[in-house]
């Protein structure tokens, strides 16, 4: 029972498509933030479900730890093979299977990315609402809960996902949920998969749920005095009822890395970037609604993007905030984290990490999610400097521990990975061990990302 | 380790707050539909969350069936003492114990009803969405996942939950979720609590997401010539993308009974009842898409009610559709059945099953919620008659399997109690048993609501 003997049985199995080589070891073993390098002992490039059971049931049987991989964009060391064993690569699993446009579902192999349905379902009027940022593959982000910038309009992957399939840590395959629009019949295992950050199971296969494109869309940046104006801005929209698609904050130190980034021109200060979905006269009378909200809040500089190749341009720099942010210091480690809490506390959840950030002397852009009470703060730390790394997570912890306090949570939609382990058990006390629990009854020999989200094993 | 000794211990600890008398029995031991009473041999009537602990630790030492007891209008026999033991009433358990309006969210108690919750939010702007029909209570909603007539608009209760506490098997008490609106850390115990009927633990607080009222609110019914009309003005309207908040199907034979109940003059044909929030604007914009819609599949007889108690009337009505089908055939048993399928399958699907209806000679009035893929058949058979039992069943099973073939599912939110359980195989293969096996991990004893949801305990 070795990791040596399961990559000799895979062999057997997939002949060349499991490799050892330095180079494809190390492309799994990275990150984009601050873990070090985990490489895993092999490589598997796997076609289907059967063969995702097979490697997984030899993983199993050699207590051999097995990871998924997608597009390696998570940001808490999720996939990250902590123990080495089998990385298995799902991006080759990369088909659209199925669309039904009439019932607005379809179905995917893990590997397809969020970029490649929406740019397939374009000319059906559909597309696939959940955008974390980064073009991360599906069968990623239901495994990490992602969501991102239009979770407040139409929820997370918690929402937006009907039904899997499951390779678990016996290798036996199940399907969960259906293409019904709801069920009563049973547990929800969808939603315990989801979330479960490859530690219950691989997910070989997803029903998403689709929404109409929207008649019109328009979107706006708007600037502020202060972060606790914008977010004032955006509890009164969001008490009034307006069905905001994206309602983004974004600090002023991630506005002047995006001037430079981008080679932009916005005020130096606070911004929403906002989105609107609907029809015509619906688009243009929440636009005005907001418009008058943030005026009270002191909004000005409204820049409006009507025409989509605005709007894209608009939300590429929005997401790229990150990359701006990291290309402002080379030489520097981003340590991305996120934390979420309840809509009322948020701004002095924000101001006060602001205030760490300041007097710590590492930059920290803050930015989120603030429709739904989520923000993100990015630590640039020099790169091999534990002193800066060791103060950055302090922040952090500040942050997780303030979010606690307020019946919030310490991460709204980057996963526990390894970055958050410490907190489970003051987030969820005894729930923790309950989880632990239902990890060990699922996968008794505890070979799927061992490491992760549930107690040391 | 007996019920007896269940008994006597827990009256060690309520006094007279447990009874065995016949009466209070009885009461919780009938349901509204076609289950023989099972009656539990003892119900307590319980205060706060530290008293369920103790009654549940107890019947864990005792080996004694325990489950928990709310208004009692569960339609698959979910709540009926099926092996005896404790019936524990949560009613009593009927505090609001904090709205938090800028939050939009609720903590409440599982006695509470969403009536009593609607009045008490009335004056401060906010409601709660989910609505079955029933004044049903809090807790048993969120035990059986229920949904409802605005489930096409604002999710069923697995959207509107935000946290729980729950008292598990041995007694411990834990709390999942939280007040965040989302989050990524760990594995989603709120989602797997929902729609587990008490059979993984006992719901002892829930937090809930609130809706702010809206600014209009307008409701229409709408005649159709056929069932068919009215379910592709339904598919075409979702299709559409208008924010529907209620639109469900009334088929003839309703329209018949709830006329004569409710000394209505509607047409005896197919209706869709209709609801739009919004703004002034986009509710008239909507209701104006949506009567064009349904004129192109021959709707015709709209009738509004844009003041409040003509909209209350109206959806009174539609609630109590199925006291209107039970007093039309005094001396009969409703059996209530649900399915959910994929819209494109719904008209075919209700088309196949009125057919079998109409040929089994039993009545069988059929409405749903036409929006999610929906729908119920309400099976009216004489008292003791086993030859009509067995053919409802038959018409039950037919209805099933159609609803599995399309990808389906074969309750949309009744739940499993004891009516569906001979689907859960079929419907789930292997993840049943996952089911089963986490049931056992967390209930080793097999108290919590034994004889329900899970393979034969």
């Amino acid at each position: 029972m070795t990791i040596k003997n399961a990559i000799k049985r895979i062999e057997k199995v997939l002949g060349d498509r499991i490799s050892t080589g330095n180079s494809i070891r190390k492309q799994h073993g990275t990150n984009e933030t601050y873990f070090p390098e985990m490489l895993p002992d092999a490589v598997v490039f796997v076609k289907n479900s059967k063969e995702v059971s097979d490697v997984v049931k030899i993983c199993n049987n050699e207590e051999c730890p097995v990871v998924a991989w997608g597009t390696g964009t998570s940001l808490e060391g999720n996939a990250l093979a902590k123990r080495g064993g089998i990385s298995i690569n799902m991006m080759n699993m990369n088909k659209i299977t199925k669309v039904n446009t009439e019932d607005m579902d379809v179905v995917v192999q893990p590997g397809v990315t969020r970029e490649d349905l929406n740019s397939f379902l374009k000319d059906k009027g559909l597309f696939f609402p959940v955008d974390p940022g980064a073009n991360a593959s599906l069968g990623g982000m239901a495994s990490t809960r992602a969501s991102g910038t239009t979770a407040v309009r139409y929820g997370t992957m918690r929402e937006n996902v009907l039904g899997l399939e499951v390779v678990l840590a016996d290798g036996k395959i199940i399907k969960t949920g259906g293409r019904s629009k709801k069920s009563a019949a049973g547990y929800d295992l969808t939603k315990l998969l989801i979330g479960s950050e490859g530690t219950l199971g691989i997910i070989t296969e997803l029903t998403l749920k689709l929404q109409g494109i929207p008649e019109a869309i328009s979107a706006a940046i708007c600037s502020f005095p202060t972060i606790n104006d914008a977010v004032q801005t955006v509890i009164q929209t969001i008490q009034m009822g307006i069905p905001m698609a994206r309602m983004e904050l974004v600090d002023s130190q991630t506005i002047e890395a995006c001037n430079d980034f981008f080679k932009e021109n916005m005020n130096v200060s606070p911004h929403l970037f906002l989105e609107f979905h609907g029809s015509e006269s619906s688009v243009k009378e929440q636009s005005e609604l907001v418009s008058e909200i943030a005026e009270n809040f002191f909004g000005s500089d409204f820049k409006w993007s009507s025409k989509p190749e605005d709007r894209s341009k608009l939300w590429k720099n929005r997401h790229n905030a990150f990359y701006a942010v990291k290309s402002k210091y080379p030489g520097h480690k981003a340590i991305a984290t996120d934390a979420c809490v309840p809509i009322s506390e948020l701004a002095k959840l924000i101001d006060e990490t602001a205030l760490d950030i300041s007097k710590s002397g590492i930059p920290g852009p803050i930015w989120g999610h603030v429709g739904d009470g989520n923000f993100h703060a990015t630590l640039l730390i020099k790169e091999n400097n534990m002193e800066e790394k060791k103060i950055a997570q302090n922040i952090i912890h500040r942050m997780c521990e303030r979010s606690l306090e307020v019946g919030g949570t310490v991460t709204g939609e980057h996963g526990i990975g390894m970055g958050k382990l410490n907190y489970m058990e003051s987030e969820h006390g005894y729930a923790w061990d309950i989880m632990t629990k239902i990890k060990k009854t699922l996968d008794p020999n505890l070979i799927l990302n061992p490491g992760k989200v549930i107690k040391s094993n």
